[in-house]
Formats: C-alpha cells, sequence, structure tokens
C-alpha cells in the first residue's frame, strides 16, 4: 500500500462555488497509485466543499443564492460578529455542507457522475487563499 | 490490502427514502475482506444519502417534508428552471446532505448503531434509476 | 497495513457541541500507525459531528441557536412525536450536518485546520452517552 499527500490552495474572490475538479485529477494523474481512496479536507470553517452539478451555472447561482437567504448576514441574528457580518453565517454554511471529501477512484480515473464536479464553496465576502489537503491511498 | 469495487442501481419512484442498508450488507458479506473501509458514492446531484433512524416510517415523512418546506418547489425562487420545478430544489437538498459515505466494517460486520439505516434520498418527482459505488478496501 | 478499532464514549447532558479533538488526539498518539485515515462514525442519529472553529465560544452558541430555529421543537410540525418534542428536530439536525467524519493523519499529526475543532452536536434534551467509533487504517 502505497500513500501520497498533497496540498492544493485555491484563490477565492468572494462567495461562490469554485471547480477544483481538474487541479485534482491532473494531480491524481501524475501519481503511481491506480486504485484507492482520495480523502479531501478542506482546513478552514468559513469555506466548504461540495460535489454538484458541472453542466449550468445557474445551479451554482441558485446554491448560493439559497444558503445566503437561510443564513442572512444580519449581524442582529448572532452573538459572533467580530469577525464581520459573513463571519457567522460562513460557520452555519460550512456546518450544512461539508469539511471533507472521500472519494474512490478506479484505473486512476477518480469515480464521479458525468454531471458531477469538485466545488470549494466559499462562504466569506473578502479574499481569501484556502488549503484543501489530498491524501491518496491505496494500491 | 485488498479492493473491490462494485455497483449498486436503486430505483426510485418519486420523492422519499429508500432503504439499502440489506443490499450492502449482503454485499459485503460474500466479499473476502473482513476489516476495512467501505466508501460509498451516489453518481447524481439530485439525489443523496442519510444515515438515519429505521424504527419509525414517521421519521422519514417527516424528513422528506422538512427538506420540501425548507427548498420550495417554486421556480420564482430560481433560475435554474429548465430541468423542471424539482430539479434546482433537489440539488440543494442534495448540498445539504451527502454524495458520499465512509463505513467502518469489523470482522465482516458493519458499523452502524442499532436504529442506523442506509439510505438513498431521492429529490426528483419522476422515476429515476440510480447508481452507488461501493469501494472496499481492507485486510 | 494494520487497522485499528476503537470507541470513545461522550456523555452529554442537553443540546450543544462537544469538543472530542483531544480525545481523539491523544488516542492516535498511543498508536502505531503514523500516516493513514481515521474515519469517525456516531453510532446514533439524533446527534452528529461537525468540524468547526475552536476559538470563540460564540460560534457554538450560534449554531445550535440557528439549528433551532430552522428545526423548531414543535410538535405540530411533526407525525414522528412519540419520542418528545426534540426528537423529530434532532433527526433533522442530524441529517443536515454529519454522522461520520473521515480524516487523513500524517506523521502522526491529524491533519485539521489551527481553528478545526472535532465536535459531537447533541440535538437531545436530556443526558446522553453517545457513541463514536475510531477506526485507523494506514502505514
Amino acid at each position: 500500500m502505497d500513500q501520497i499527500f498533497h496540498e492544493i490552495i485555491i484563490k477565492t474572490n468572494g462567495q461562490g462555488l469554485y471547480d477544483f475538479t481538474q487541479k485534482t485529477i491532473s494531480w491524481i494523474n501524475k501519481q503511481k497509485i491506480s486504485n484507492g481512496i482520495l480523502n479531501i479536507n478542506i482546513l478552514h470553517t468559513s469555506a466548504s466543499l461540495v460535489i454538484q452539478e458541472n453542466a449550468d451555472p445557474d445551479v451554482l447561482y441558485d446554491l448560493k443564492n439559497f444558503f445566503d437567504k437561510l443564513a442572512p448576514m444580519d449581524n442582529q441574528l448572532y452573538k459572533h460578529t467580530t469577525e464581520g457580518k459573513d463571519d457567522m453565517p460562513a460557520h452555519i454554511k460550512s456546518a450544512l455542507t461539508n469539511n471533507q471529501l472521500t472519494l474512490s477512484f478506479k484505473n486512476k480515473k477518480l469515480m464521479l457522475g458525468d454531471w458531477q464536479g469538485l466545488y470549494l464553496f466559499e462562504h466569506r465576502l473578502e479574499e481569501h487563499a484556502r488549503t484543501l489537503t489530498h491524501h491518496l491511498i491505496g494500491d
């Protein structure tokens, strides 16, 4: 069995979903493990991970919009307001989605559906550099 | 270490939670791996996976009902409406639950609580055939 | 490859987030596996798991408060009421968060962000003893 650890940095520029599918696949293609598990963790609690449709950008718009209405940026709703009006909603949206994704890959191919993409879901308003760990274990 | 890949197809007939616990356990019982990880991924973004109570069917009814009220089938709420009034709510419900589950098994027994079952959560109104990948890695 | 199975019991005393990060890290430190995956499952469907900010306790308060408003303890909203007004909301909150977390560890260090902690999210009002399985696989 082999294990390989790697980090991907994704720069974000405000709220929204950032597709990192190709970054991850390009990295896997360079490794010598052919079958195994890819564990992805985001090392933050104000941005998160989702697997979502990669076809119609309107889906991504509606997702962002839904979560904004569900956890509004209104300081009167929260005690934790010291880091800005977007921080507590960001923690809530993170709790409602995922901090980590565990994927399988077979014959070097990540097992995703045809319409599935891997997204970083940024919940903060300002620019950030987000760290995603990639851990391959297999063969 | 051994790895085994498998697919389970679950036919759905409208919204609701479909128990696939026994299908998964039956398959594990036929494999020669005794201890390891079972990674389950659903290859769709308009149906999802949850671990939920397997005792009272009212829990499943209330869950479906809660998510329907949270993400209503109302085209006026969304930009993505080309695939029907149930599609964008389905993507939202998928983002709120899980695309994948990673389970442990020990001595060929899946480590679930007594009241836990594995459910496919179908969010679309029409009939679908949903693909769930099963990936065993262990021993 | 080695595998080690373990259970952690966490006693809860009403709703809220219970930090178990140190319990998990202390256990890992005693094991002989240095690199691998730690799969954590909670064997209940009325309490759940989240990775959240470990700095400001107000974040934990706001999270609990948000979920309480999203899934109110009001028997008129649900069919499943036989186990008390807090039970069906607990199942909903569990579905909205996580039953399991899959983490990577490298050189015996759990790969978490500086501000990330592991929390049991108790959704019931009464005292409970919650079982969390820990499954290490690696090296």
